[in-house]
């Protein structure tokens, strides 16, 4: 696993940490209401193990309260409750909460009342960054989706009539009213093909040819425009991400704006929680790290460096052998800034004084370390 | 939210409007005639309701007529009336118009007559610019997507011809003949799966394995290319459609035709009614805005300030700590370019001259901005 | 429709005159017996129908052997028939022309042996350039399709040996044997879904559940991969082809070999018949023309003048007001390069001498144009 | 066949010989022991056919333990014989060897202890890189792709509870409780369409289709997100890969490093065993040849010339018309890097000292070569 993948996954557990205790406990809630709420409605369900379930459902229920009380605490206390009440992460608490105990006070069934506890999947939603940037590109491409659509709806109507024509002397339940040969046209044209409604004429089955294929032809477009839409999105979203990251490098500073520019598009930012490895001796070695926030510690000998906001590391594997000679660990919860091989290499070429800071830096270190076996003085030299 | 996605919407609003209520009626009408229609073939309906969905079928019918009528005059005046019913928009008037009551008059059933109703369909796509874009990614793509379609024919024939072989004893009648196996390998290739004819045999099943993967195989490739086609077209048709307004813009025309070029890739059109917010206090701010056509306000204390065509606002937040500190909105319909920030960072990087102009203009605001909070004065400045 | 569109379109009306009316029989010929060799394993086929359908295959396999042979001709007379047997084209030929008089002579019935032109069809892709096309994109990304590959028989064979161990209990005729689980595996990771053999147990579907997003995610990798290749090999195949024609155009023969590579990536190569419309007067223009082969007429008063190679055309509209000023077409089959408006610009802005020249050319043609207007006298400058 | 494609063919083949006897030995072992594993669990199968399918399993089985214990003695040798069980190899290969005598051992019946050895398709993906680099893509998209899966879930809970309200009446097996519900969802969001469970309702039916459009939708989503971290992953490997090469090859070590790095951008490395054909004379030729390992052969009159690493061959062909002037095949086991014509133009006119180079050395090798042919002297000069 190339260094890149081993910083991801310590994003992940970053990720994790910073999720917390509470955190983890409302996803694992989650879990278990949403299978208890599935569950419930068995039929064959009887006596304890349905009574178990509806404590359990209970216990869930008092949580997701707390947890919207809490999470209404503060716009209340600043006076806009009622702006919260309707903005999505709001609104997702709401419908959590109030369904349920309504379907039950006007006399709905458990099994049913309970259903509605299926809303509390829209927590996953909430304060995910990600669906915004979905939603952008369905609003960038909205014009081309909607004539995919049109084209769908096209489609949709003139082969349900043309099949009810065909079939409906055949098969008077399947396709003798444009409504039963509009669940078929749906079915066949999103390639689902449940089979309940199938044409048996030839020339029903000519159109159902063709309507399959117009199918594939309609979505193979729809995903081929919803790809170049997202393509654009990334690139967009992710050098707005880096920007703030890569000013605040005092490196970086030195560099004409146009650099800046450059090097934000280069560079890859991630999060890594305190006491994760970011790199380990003797791996090969395919990119070279920036602290943009917190710290880092190189094991060299005798004993460790420490390394702080501004400085970087990872480079000597990329200016010699590839292979690192030192693990690297983070002290701190640490955002750094990833520059791959190829565009390191391309900086190198193109920024003749930064190509000149890191290679000096680079062999002082290498200096640095050797004098260090050597004498087991103790230093702030590092190398990886 | 961001200030694009904002901006987006306030383009739908303003399209909703320049739609207008006739639009609007056309639409609804529309939907009504298709249920309609749709609901007048159930075998089931008796009585008042047939009548009364009849009614309902002649009123869409005569609206469609008035509004075909409409289409018409025009052309008709200018003596291009058969030019005009033989372009796409005349033949979809035409076809929602004729075949009703040509059916009905030939003696057709009502039921049978009205279902012609479902050609009205196309009047979705009438004056649709989409269409176009899409139909140019199948005509730039057209050899490739001819190639994947050959190849489609060649796995059906020659799978259903193995099919036929293997299966016509054990299932006489679904693989009895070649007619039959083909649909079999149809509705396998393009994995819709009814399941009213499965393989039963190991060599069928084996044979089967291979059509569906070559299926997934053949239309991957197919959504690659429409893929590709549709990422050249839409850049394409993004630099066409906002060239005319870089050119219309005074603050641009200081610039080499290479710079007028480079900046018309990076801007993005956006069209917005009157009285729609375009940016708002505190919010974060990605983008700034340069007016092509319009006005908008700025909320500045003590009194407004309006910006005309050829002003830019939302700078600021751009050039220094990212949050909007005014309120702007249309006072008119506008037509407002957009330049994300990643391309405001370029665009200041390349071109000083214009870097200077908007810091130029920033600080001079920001500056206004100060001395009106103290002084009350009504100014021209603006800040968003 | 946009003038590239229609390009295009005459791009294929080009097509079908060089196929011409022998290319034009063998597609014919090419449907009938398909069609023929179809409707002929329908068993209920009696008497006079079925001779007449025998009589028209053998008729097509007249005219595939006759035309099978004046393809051997040539390489008998060079002495390289062997070689050319063993050519996919030659292969083809051999396989169209031999199986069915074997399998006739070998006693097999007629219904059978005839099963074999189902080969015809491999007809479909003689001489398609766009085959190479499509298998290079297979070659190029070979190994993250056989990664993909691996992934799915991974899943295929741990979710059919799971679900055979949950599910063989209740259902010993579906999921009783490993062979048969794997037949449930294919059908669900393709998304086919025939619905033969389906999980019933709660176990059983949850497996299921995963094996369907696995299949997903699976192919919507190997879409992504063929995206991506393609999109490569697109660049590539479109630059080859162009290159060549860039060189014959004396125009930019002015041009430094950098130049020529650049606008060779913005041209893009149509080849139109003879008599054909180019242009037509009062259209909105988005592109220009070269000549790199054959004639244009443009019919400017009063009378027209006519172009030949190396000349260019349609660039007032781009200069001027985008409306096309006269009405262009071809006079013999001719080869275009297009360079759209996006890429004019582009061009213009960098190579001054160019825009030079074309501005020189289309200042002259306005002047000409409006000179000719008021003498009504003959001349060779045109305008579009 | 282009040259890239031949070359391509090429490196399969030289895939094939270095994967060897063993290796070649080991997939089919696999191959026979998968086949074996399926079959043996038809329970038809009786007597001596199980008897002998039995005896290939342990075949294969001894096969498969003697593979690991060569794989352990390494790492056991080496004292990290823990470290390598825990590694995906070592995990593979336990996998492959414990769980079927595990079975066998804990009174399992053959035909369900032998399943285990679906286990070793596993084996297929050891040693594949392939397989990082598919992980990578998930890895660098995963919050895009899990905002999909989180949309996913959130359709499939609502529509299935929705579902279970509309339906549970009229069809309460297939409907009557939630799992049954999402077990529909699942099977419809995905479009498999067993067709097991299906709506019958009219507002079921529309729900249905809802939730089918759903499912294209975010499926198209998931394909586009996987699309654009394909094409990014692909680009960076391709450079890492062929970076090392290029820094080995003399003729570009005279490069600046801006130079090297946009060249590395443009060659593609093959891999090709000893005595392939590289060029065949004749063929239209579109790419040329560096030398990065081995040699090759140019089988140039009187007697063939050899090439060593750092030199280049294939560069006639793009600098005259096009056509090979030799053949050329290896001697040794080689990686040659590939530039495109386009790539060749491109360098060429940016880099004039290398364009010098090239350009004297096919004038000096076309002289040559028309001076041997005279003279029939042999020399070192070689074309093609």
């Amino acid at each position: 696993m190339s260094q890149g993948a081993l910083s991801n996954l310590a994003q992940y557990s970053a990720l994790l940490r910073r999720v917390g205790a509470l955190g983890l406990a409302r996803y694992l809630v989650l879990a278990v209401g949403l299978v208890a709420m599935t569950v419930f409605t068995v039929p064959e369900l009887q006596g304890i193990t349905r009574a178990w379930l509806m404590a359990c459902l209970w216990c869930c229920f008092v949580f997701f309260a707390v947890d919207s009380v809490v999470h209404f605490r503060g716009p209340v206390a600043a006076g806009t409750a009622w702006r919260h009440a309707f903005s999505p992460s709001g609104l997702v608490d709401l419908l959590g909460l109030f369904p349920v105990p309504i379907a039950l006070l006007s006399g709905a069934e458990p099994e049913t009342a309970w259903l509605f506890a299926s809303l509390w999947v829209l927590k996953l939603a909430q304060n995910s960054p990600g669906f915004a940037q979905l939603g952008r590109v369905f609003v960038l491409e909205a014009r081309p989706l909607a004539s995919v659509l049109v084209l769908f709806l096209i489609v949709l109507f003139l082969a349900s009539a043309a099949m009810h024509v065909i079939e409906r002397e055949g098969q008077p339940v399947a396709f003798g009213s444009l409504p039963a040969a509009l669940w078929w046209a749906v079915v066949t044209l999103t390639t689902t093909g449940y089979g309940d409604e199938v044409p048996q004429t030839a020339l029903g089955r000519l159109l159902g040819s063709v309507v399959m294929i117009c199918g594939i032809a309609t979505f193979g477009l729809w995903t081929g425009i919803l790809a170049t839409g997202f393509a654009a999105e990334s690139r967009r979203r992710n050098f707005i991400e880096t920007w703030d990251l890569v000013s605040k490098v005092p490196f970086f500073q030195t560099l004409d704006p146009t650099s800046i520019t450059e090097i934000t598009h280069m560079l890859r930012r991630v999060e890594i929680p305190e006491r994760v490895a970011v790199i380990r001796r003797g791996r090969v070695g395919d990119c070279m790290y920036f602290i943009a926030a917190g710290e880092v510690e190189v094991d060299v000998e005798p004993s460790p460096a420490r390394l702080g906001v501004g400085a970087f590391f990872g480079e000597l594997a990329l200016l010699g052998d590839s292979v690192r000679t030192a693990n690297v660990a983070t002290t701190k919860p640490s955002t750094l800034l990833i520059l791959d091989l190829a565009d390191f290499r391309k900086l190198m070429a193109h920024h003749s004084e930064l190509a000149r800071v890191i290679d000096a830096e680079g062999k002082r270190r290498l200096g640095e370390n050797l004098r260090r076996r050597e004498t087991g003085a103790r230093g702030d030299a590092v190398a990886s």
